[in-house]
């Protein structure tokens, strides 16, 4: 985020542009670090070193560890999550169909912006020990995903959501199906990032996956018969 | 996993029964260290610490980590996808539905009786960096994984199974829903251990997920438009 400037061409930044520059750099290779190795296994000093600046820069910016975390947590992650379940139209939070793709367009959207969203998720927040997690725990919109359970539940008795599935479970199937192959699938397929071919294939695998196990189950029965037409507890 | 004999009742324990148990009693103790905490903070005065036993006796059965981690994959965790890759029925093997719901029930049976299981997966397999994975992804039955592929894609070019979900993803998909909330739910819920109304409610939320979500699109449209029903990339 840094911009050389060439004598030849200034950029007429002026220096409080860089000031701001500097901090909102810091956080982006903070973050980045974070999701590549984990928080645990980051120092200031490999912070300062990725951003350029000396050690006392950080400390300038973010006084100390905690700081440091906090601002992370304020400025880069907890707004993803707020973009996730920002309200919706009327018409969209009546039908939980609507509701259910746009969270996964949101998420598919959000990672897609902030490539290092995925890993530093399963690493930080989900995960056992997760060092970010009891701050987003904090942050997450209680109200709004108690909203959708409540829409789910209300579409069951209904009789046009499944009534097998757990309405307060929903959304955390939906986080796994998204976010778990985005961030393992470095790995997978040994490439940097996910080629945008992957990613629209699992963006189509999720809705429709999503779509039809939302769907209540069939009246008439199948002409095979399968395992869906078995009670199993 | 050992067991103290006093003095009034002896067990009856020969010597050489003492020595097996102490190596499994060490891969016992081992695996769960790593599942608590991740295998890059535990040390062999760890294990030995929680064994019960000197450091040396660490090294006599284990000579080294690296082999310390061997034995860890070959005898705890490889068996573990063994189990849910075994072969099935041939009736099984031609419905795909029967077929997933097997996984999905082997998931689930395999962590009632390994409850290290999925934190283990989370942290050191699935994980970017995990430091199991690399031996982990060498014993999966790459075979098997393929022949399921096989069998949705016929499935989906007869009609029987959903076209738009993708074949090669499913499996992640189910692993995903299955293990992510059972090694995050202790700390969701606060309590060591899953109680048994969770696991069923989750095995039950699964199921009908993938059940109905494998289901091929219903040609009558619903009463209700919804997102499936909108062409979505």
């Amino acid at each position: 985020m840094t911009s050389k400037s060439s004598p030849r061409k200034p950029r007429g930044r002026r220096p409080a542009d860089a000031i701001v520059d500097v901090r909102e750099h810091l956080l982006d290779v903070t973050t980045q670090l974070f999701s590549d190795q984990g928080v645990a296994a980051t120092t200031v000093a490999q912070i300062a070193n990725a951003a350029g600046v000396a050690t006392a820069m950080v400390h300038y910016y973010f006084t100390n560890r905690e700081k440091l975390l906090d601002a992370i947590v304020d400025e880069r992650v907890a707004p993803t999550a707020a973009f996730v379940w920002q309200p919706a139209t009327e018409e969209t939070n009546r039908d939980p169909f609507v509701l259910a793709q746009t969270f996964i367009d949101r998420l598919f959207d959000v990672t897609n912006r902030m490539p290092w969203l995925p890993s530093l998720w399963l690493r930080e927040i989900v995960n056992e020990g997760g060092l970010l997690r009891s701050r987003m725990i904090k942050r997450l919109p209680f109200d709004s995903v108690q909203r959708f359970s409540v829409t789910l539940t209300k579409a069951q008795s209904e009789g046009t959501v499944n009534p097998d599935l757990e309405a307060g479970l929903l959304f955390n199937s939906i986080l796994a199906l998204v976010m778990l192959p985005l961030a393992t699938a470095k790995i997978l397929q040994n490439v940097p990032g996910i080629p945008a071919v992957e990613r629209d294939m699992l963006h189509r695998h999720v809705s429709a996956l999503l779509m039809g196990g939302m769907q209540p189950p069939r009246r008439s029965p199948p002409t095979k018969p399968h395992a869906a037409s078995r009670s199993k507890s």
